[in-house]
């Protein structure tokens, strides 16, 4: 995005005049520009009409009073490229391409879009093949649905989609989530997502940005702004689809571009604070929580139920989640005992229990100790309002929850009142916390999860402020590649300095001689080409106790090798002292991600590899911390801490392996890929005990 | 539960009469009973009233024209005692015992709710301490608060909760699940959740029941319930909160008991085809499935969407959940791609595209088309309405939604409109599709879930009635235990026939001639009542290639246990041979839960028990096909089945030595314990390496 296209892209979103160019889909959205409440001048744009809804028209862009802030252009797509060429001249702000048949529509679609982006040139275009904008802070729709959502109070959540429908379904929900922007991305032929990012996270009332990707054009370009949007203290919440193999194939058929690997992004998300959602009510409830009351300091939540079975739910679902209900200290529950009633039992989250429901004098000192003896950084109370018509209790519910709300204000508590069913609170009590910077959450699992992402966004935050990550190393295009062998492997790991076993490589003739220089018991490996899989070819031969030992394995070898693969067997031999018995076995992985870049991959090694899917994925270059606590992330972490008393490896001569390893990576462009299996963390040292280098050919 | 006490439980859901003892909390469910269109007669009793609600008062109970088929008792603890004594003599059918301060108010209740079970008699009582109960098939409410729900068409799904609260939440949500019954079981002095279970199922109109657990009274009672409402074709559906270390103290400080081991009641609820949930919003949704569309007879779904974004998140749901949407076959592709717009692609779920969208004479082919080429057992299509005000386009979303209806309907599939955030169906077109056999379900985390629920419960239904499972064996009262050495407990193993390495066991004088009569290499362990833990004490010597090797190793034994732990030396030893190097090790358990009885655990064994924490626990008695099946469940279960390449462990010995592990510990009472870890599976045996047994003292 150039500094030209910003400020236009502000033009566009903030217009002090909309042309509407094209026939009935621009009726409409005049409509939906009404509807919104825009102040400015609306230019229908349409050579065989004179007027639409009460506007009269111009025959075209060129007889408009001056160029457009903002244009709505709905004609047909060949048409969409003069426009868009006159608009571009005559220096109006930016469009909304509503018109589809594109890049999405074929290779003479292409060709026009290629058009259109020349045509462009500095405008601030949207789509083509999108819904639009909308400005929920400027009332400016250029949207060609019937649409919903505010921002009563001039913040809310900027939402920016790559499908058209959960753009508009979105803006239908009634769940009390303040909007300030709604983009709906389409074919982003000039303006990408990333681009909207990075606008949205500098307006005033952008409190949090959603985001709803199938992929991303240009990760370093995302890392940047998320980067940015952290330490602007705006937080991202991404809904990242196509993680499914069907969903993963759905994305390239109708986006035309890769979904990318699913385990990257999550590498992408967690390195720049963005945190990452499973479905839109979460992501609303997520954004909602952010925008409304805030990001907790702390992962300590104060909760409250009036219902035991309320309270055990609660207290399940955090759990699994991670949210954490800090006890009250048994020194100090007395002081909370005191104002409950005798049946009711000090705990987090805590049932206030129905004697005292509704009397907010009694409930509102609970809420106050509580949120108290907990040190909470957050609170949340359980409420289920009765459906509309049934509601004689309603003053009961507003009275507790009142009591709550100042008791959060008054300690500057984010806080929450929940609904365990999503419609269990009606729209004038969510109207009435929001106003009060209470967050009305709706349903238990995604409302929780909405508290505990945000905890976790500060956790991330206070990371990156900490230690803020370097920018993306570069990806490199992909060419062909030629695969090392086992020896050829190593020998390049030892010359940088990595411990590989000592070794001899030779031929059959010189196994004696070879075998001299090294001490038992030694492994007798055959090096060739066919030679992949070592073990299933028979190619390999341990615990060879003397030189005698080996030259009869040597005998035996070809046959076996022979059995496998004729063609396989070779004279070419590598001797290698035994590595000591490992505490644990590791794999470490290095390769290079086109869109990514390079990607370090720690797992569970050997054996283990699938059957515990155990691996965390970096994208470099990372901070030995950063790759230390993915290390100690792992599921067989345990193990390399010294199980049952069981004796640990030498994580510093591990770290410092999987360090160099990195650096080999960094430094060596012609390396595409390294994969040790296993790497041994053994008790007084690391060691690579296999090796396959694959380089540019 | 007496047939008499389920004879007056019939008279209490729908009577021809209730009294309402008790004064203001009448008066409210006097209401309720309106509310509801309770059609019988209304007999108020209070001595200080003379009308309640426009219903002239009686002064006692005695005073009643005839014996009342139900009573709503709100009075005071001590007086409910007296009430309800004078009801069962006079031939009451069941009381709503609303008052509270019983047992869980302490000692002195606990006395009053003794006195209350002793005056009930035959009396059908639902509490003390609950809501009440609401039959929606015979209008009949027994509830002192507002309530809601409906069943329009007379079936629906019974609810019994363990929570108030939740009931009362549950009435109040607005999602289009028809409603027969609303219990709340409060302390259950007289009937309990089974009891109720038991009733529901064989209730016309009843079909589904969904149950809100925090313990059940007595797992063999809910065992042999929940088989029948199997064979009776009812699906139960189980909330079962407590989880979490919070969640299950929470619930034995509110109700007094115990939440039970968590993943003994996930074997319960896999033994007799329960399915469990997590939240109440997917209880919800579960429960309306079932009951508006039914169980689909096998995984295989159609899906539709008008939104590519839509089919990606539909499609990367239902792989994280298990959910099938099969492929369109590739040489049938044509067929359906004919009946598309061209922009369109082929897949399930299905992006039917906006060209086509809201014209039922292009969409209908379409989902005909699909649903056969699929070879869907249910159908799904996702629509999030307009909201109101904003619904122009409803006419769109109904014609499709109607051509959907008629496609599933002419197949007979059970299916669902599917609205992403659960606000977007509005209320007409919920009860339109409910009333069309089509679910409206709400969400799309909850509402794929329900879908895969569905097919689960059919799943499990067919493998019941293939294999009807056995009444669980009975559970013994704890008594104080004994344990076994290792020697002693192999021994006692092999007595039964069981695989344990050859051995002898000896005092350190008769090494030598012990070990002649083994085959070497051999493993030496010295025994005793502080050598629980061996290899940590250095009491084990593996791999002793000769009898000199063992003594030497017998030599070197004492001073390495009397570093350990002077006290724990001893001059016992056992000897065994080595067991060969196995595929995988397993740990199997068996013990004797005090509520359910024997279990059997199988895991991954040796170092991997806690870092994969791979387990899966059965109720006993149990087939060795279900046995077999829990085994290919580990994750594990690779390895045994031969691990890329490597060699497969005998399946069958490893399978025959947990079943007759099972029948010794079903045979002898006297055993209350066995831990076998590890099980060594080899490829040509099954080996127990290591045993620890506990016996009653």
């Amino acid at each position: 995005m150039t500094p030209a296209q910003r400020s236009n892209l502000g033009r566009l979103l903030n217009p002090r005049h909309i042309a509407f160019v094209g026939g009935r889909d621009c009726l409409t959205a005049i409509g939906e520009a009404q509807r919104r409440g825009f102040r400015g001048a609306i230019w229908p744009v349409n050579p065989a009409r004179s007027e639409m809804a009460g506007h009269p028209c111009f025959a075209s862009v060129g007889d408009l009073p001056e160029p457009p802030d903002a244009v709505f252009l709905a004609v047909p797509a060949p048409a969409a490229v003069g426009v868009t060429a006159a608009l571009s001249r005559a220096g109006a702000g930016g469009i909304v391409c509503y018109t589809a048949g594109f890049r999405e529509a074929g290779p003479e679609g292409a060709a026009l879009e290629a058009a259109l982006v020349a045509a462009a040139g500095d405008l601030a275009l949207i789509g083509p093949n999108c819904y639009g904008a909308i400005s929920y802070l400027s009332q400016t729709a250029l949207w060609p649905f019937a649409h919903g959502g505010d921002s009563p109070r001039g913040f809310g959540a900027a939402i920016v989609t790559q499908s058209g429908m959960l753009s508009s379904d979105i803006t239908m929900t009634r769940r009390g989530l303040p909007l300030t922007h709604m983009i709906s991305c389409g074919n982003q032929s000039v303006l990408s997502l990333e681009d909207f990012t990075d606008f949205l996270i500098d307006q005033p009332g952008v409190r949090a940005v959603g985001l709803h990707i199938e992929g991303l054009r240009s990760i370093p370009r995302f890392h940047a702004v998320a980067l940015r949007a952290a330490a602007n203290g705006i937080p991202i919440v991404a809904l990242k689809t196509g993680a499914s193999a069907i969903g993963a194939a759905l994305t390239v058929s109708h986006t035309g571009s890769l979904s990318g690997s699913d385990d990257l992004y999550d590498a992408l998300f967690a390195r720049t604070g963005v945190i990452r959602v499973e479905t839109p009510p979460e992501l609303i409830e997520t954004l909602k929580f952010l925008v409304v009351a805030g990001a907790p300091k702390a992962n300590r939540v104060a909760g409250f139920t009036c219902s035991g079975g309320g309270a055990t739910m609660l207290a399940d679902r955090a759990e699994r989640i991670g949210l954490s209900f800090p006890a009250v200290p048994d020194t100090l529950k007395p002081g909370l005992a005191g104002l409950l009633p005798p049946i009711a039992t000090v705990s987090n989250p805590l049932d206030y229990t129905t004697p005292i429901w509704g009397q907010a004098d009694r409930t509102g000192p609970v809420f106050d100790k509580a949120m108290d003896l907990t040190g909470a950084a957050a609170a949340v109370l359980v409420q289920d309002y009765p459906a509309p018509g049934l509601d004689e209790s309603a003053g009961y519910y507003h009275a507790d929850a009142g009591a709550f709300l100042r008791a959060a204000q008054a300690r500057g508590l984010p806080a929450a009142v929940l609904a365990t069913l999503h419609e269990n609170i009606d729209p004038a009590t969510r109207d009435w916390l929001a106003a009060e910077g209470i967050a009305p959450l709706l349903g238990i699992a995604e409302g929780l999860g909405a508290i505990r992402n945000a905890t976790l966004w500060a956790e991330r935050r206070a990371d990156l402020a900490a230690a803020p990550p370097a920018p993306l190393a570069p990806a490199r295009p992909m060419a062909r590649l030629r695969g090392l062998d086992e020896a050829e492997s190593k020998a390049l790991l030892a010359a940088a300095g990595l411990p590989v076993p000592a070794a001899r490589l030779c031929d059959g003739a010189g196994l004696a001689a070879a075998a001299a220089g090294l001490t038992f018991p030694v492994v007798l490996k055959m090096m060739g080409p066919r030679l992949a899989h070592k073990s299933d070819a028979g190619a390999v031969a341990l615990n060879l106790g003397d030189s005698a030992a080996v030259l009869a394995a040597a005998q035996a070898m070809p046959a076996r090798v022979a059995a496998y693969d004729p063609a396989a067997v070779t004279d070419r031999f590598l001797i290698e002292e035994m590595a000591p018995k490992p505490v644990a076995e590791l794999l470490v992985g290095l390769r290079r991600d086109s869109e990514f870049g390079p990607v370090l991959t720690l797992a569970a090694g050997g054996v283990l590899v699938e059957i515990l899917q155990d691996s965390a994925s970096l994208l470099l270059p990372e901070t030995p911390e950063r790759i230390g606590a993915a290390l100690s992330a792992l599921r067989i972490a345990p193990l390399l801490a010294g199980y049952r008393g069981a004796t640990a490896a030498d994580r510093e001569a591990l770290l410092a392996v999987i360090c160099r390893l990195q650096s080999l990576f960094l430094s060596r462009p012609d390396l595409a890929e390294i994969e040790i299996n296993p790497l041994f963390a053994c008790a007084d040292r690391a060691v690579i005990v296999d090796a396959l280098i694959h380089v540019l050919a």
